[in-house]
């Protein structure tokens, strides 16, 4: 079982989102990560997914959401050949005795400090999944409060776009 | 017509957000970004829907969304009293004669160079929708090759969890 991230390209209709997220409920494939938002052209969304599975099973998903009413294209975006990356907001719980040492490991990890109470300090990283785990886990003995992660969002690297891709 | 924010914390069960995407297209409501990921708690994902609507709908959609099965709490987070970001991966058509002005532009907005290739450059930016919005604007010009956004996250200010609000 490995985590296998796809890119989909979608005709912006009401309905076609509820069609994949119908699909991978359905036959009990388990989503670990889905973000959407729109792209440089309204009519076009384009959704990012992160499935955990075996490669055969992978390759159907992919196969199966391709067939699927508005959905334009979708492509597996492999570690080796995409950008991807995490934007995650945590809340840890901090009070005079500790904040120093959250603040120092937030640092270290580049997070920013975006909101601070008597109890708690807030911050926001941005990084690929292993960084954002290993930042977690120091976090967790202070106790994390609140966590809102947006899900991995890719794109390919160099100089072709999705939109670009034949129809396999 | 305005933004709004949703916070959703179900239980990380199968089905749980075809439900709540469902809801949504089949009252024909507009959903402009949705992610969903992992909380603190392997048992809990949290989904972040921002949408288009009037108050009365929105409020509408919230009491909704709170009966569904596996939903355990849903709570509107205002611009006010929350804390929101999104994360955007934006490639953009460049070569030797205009990438110095991209390069500056990113710098500027703070936006982090990720790629580049000969025609064009890859940069990642985080910060909320307006400078998001201002950014590519800028970007326009040059030809926005590819955009993957992972829509808006969010948690509230201060050191109350979402976990603890009381069901209205």
């Amino acid at each position: 079982m490995e985590r296998y991230t796809l890119g989909i390209l979608v005709n912006n209709n009401p309905g076609v989102l509820s069609r994949i997220v119908g699909l991978f409920s359905r036959r009990g494939y388990n989503i670990d990560s889905l973000s959407v938002g729109e792209t440089e052209n309204p009519k076009i969304s384009r959704i990012t997914i992160v499935v955990t599975g075996d490669r055969p099973i992978v390759t159907q998903i992919q196969k199966q959401v391709a067939k699927l009413i508005d959905v334009i294209t979708v492509i597996e975006l492999t570690m080796q050949a995409s950008i991807q990356y995490e934007l995650v907001l945590v809340k840890v719980n901090t009070d005079a005795t500790n904040r120093a040492a959250v603040v120092e490991l937030s640092e270290i990890f580049k997070a920013k400090i975006v909101d601070v109470s008597e109890k708690t300090l807030s911050m926001r990283i941005t990084g690929n999944t292993d960084k954002i785990t290993s930042f977690l886990h120091l976090l967790q003995p202070y106790g994390i409060a609140e966590l809102s992660r947006t899900g991995t969002t890719a794109i390919e690297r160099g100089s072709q776009a999705m939109i670009n891709h034949k129809e396999e």
